[in-house]
Formats: structure tokens, sequence, C-alpha cells
């Protein structure tokens, strides 16, 4: 542990999701003063047409 | 916020997830007296091999 | 199933909460097609030390 | 109640998922003392381009 | 990995939590093929006021 | 979106949260290219008696 998950809208690229991993873990390792090799990322792809804001799915969003 | 995940086994049209959407962000907007623009639902499809109830997975209920 | 889980700033009342498990459940039943009785909600209260937008924890949010 | 959820690599059979099932079911339900048949538990598979330790994607792993 | 999350009403003791740590980490283990050190159990405790089936809040229930 | 949560072991202080919201919330509006107003950051404290890898509660570990 550290335990962080990143859900996002589906459409980030390979190259961007292992920044993210790379990035958030070292960041996340000096602020809760623990080895990297201790944090785990997960990312989740969230679909347009599974979740929505202000009662419309994204996908419905102009 | 408030955050709505709805969990459900897969199947749903896109219909019946933009009413849940639409429903259950005006339901939850008046009860927790925030705007319906600050209301999120998220709609996770959950497929019959992979839950269950009572030691079956749903795939392998009669 | 369905599961749903409502998460939201904590200090909402018991009422409150009572009449969202009762309202969810009526509304997800009716378009998701399910008995109500087959149908789950979970309320999980957010520290306002605890979670934030645009890099601000809510606490400190004037 | 209770809901037992697994996160594993992708890659297992239907057939462990039977039995992680099965027999995460019966060992809950004998702890708990719980009836099996309140037992839900959920399985989902991380995909090796969504997770990683240490920095690194699993798909990144040597 | 593999990562177990177990949700259930409050109430259980530290040693009920200590034998599902130990029982459903030999069991994972043993099925999905990975070592013990590897396992990582999750226990949530469900407040009897913040969950609930069918429209009623489990501390409603008779 | 995106939403971020990060769970840890209890302990960490609410100076190590802001710090966590508000770099967290930088780093991944930069590389997912969105505003920083439209990230979440949630953080779970994981209490050393209710989670452990290897099969032992964090609480036993000696």
């Amino acid at each position: 542990m550290p335990f962080i998950t990143i859900e996002m809208k589906e459409g980030r690229t390979l190259e961007q999701k292992r920044r993210l991993t790379a990035e958030v873990t070292r960041l996340v390792s000096e602020i809760c003063e623990v080895p990297e090799d201790r944090v785990w990322v997960f990312i989740e792809d969230l679909k347009s047409d599974s979740f929505g804001k202000g009662g419309k799915l994204v996908i419905d969003e102009n």
C-alpha cells in the first residue's frame, strides 16, 4: 500500500497510462514516505454510455 | 457530489441507462438538496460469469 | 442485484438516508424491472477532510 | 450480505472462478455465521495494461 | 495481487477478521496459484444505518 | 472527471492529504489534459485491523 485508483473517460493512450502510473507512484511515494515498489496504481476506463452528470450520460452531452 | 454507482446484471438497454441517469439524478438532487448538475451517476454492467450468490455464478443458475 | 452505492458529503440526516433508500429502490426496481426486495442500497459519508476537487479538500474550500 | 469482491489479473479460467465463488462462499458463510445463500461474490479481471506496482504497468514488467 | 474486499455488517470480532484474512488468503492463493504473500485482504464494516435491501435500511428491519 | 481514489494506511496528517490532493490533481490534469477544477480526489484511511497481506492483518505484523 498505498493503492491509487484513477477512473477517467475512455480514450487515453497506453503512453498516458504509463506516465500516470510512473509519476503518480513517484509523487505518492514521496508524500506518504513509502518505497515506490509498495505503491499500486489501477486505471479504469469509464465508457461514455455508462456515466454522466446532471442527469445526462456523457454520450448524450452535445 | 453526490456520486451514485449502479451495478447491475449486463443486458439493460441504453434507454434504461438514460432513464436511470436522469431519474436517479432528479431524486437524489431533491432529497440531498443539491443542484442536479452536481450529481454524478456511474453504471457498471456485471457479467453473468463474474458474480453470483450462494456459491454459484449467475451463469450457472438454472 | 442491482446494487446502488451513494457517496455524498457527510451531514445528511437518517431521515434523508431512509428516503434515499426507499425511493431509489422503487425507481431502480421499476426501470430495471426487478422486484424491490432484490435491490441493495449502500450510503457512504464522505468526510470533508478526505475528498475534494480542483486540488483542494472540501474542508479548505471557502 | 456479506459481499466479497475478488480483483485479480485477467486470465483465470471459468472453472477457477466457479471454485473461487463456491469455496469463498462456504468459508465466509462459516466464519461469519450466515447462510451461504446470503453471500455474494464478485470477480473483477484486471487488465495488464491498466494496473501496476512500483511505477510500472504489469504489461511492462519483464 | 489478487485483492479481496469483504464488506459485511459491522459487529464481527477481530478474531473473525483474523480467520477471514488467513483462510481466504490460503484459499485464493491455492485456486489462483499465487504465493500467499501476494494476496491482499480488505475488510469493510457496513453500518446498519447506511445500507439496506428492499427499500429499508438494515437498522429499520424488524 | 477524472476521479482519483487513494487508499492508504491510517495515520497520515491533514497536511499530507492536502499535498496529495493538490499535487496529484496537478499531475493528472497535465497528463490527461483536463482543467484542474474537473479532477476529483478521494482519500480513504485503511485501519490496521481491517486489511493485510499474506494472511495477516497489518495490526498483527511484527
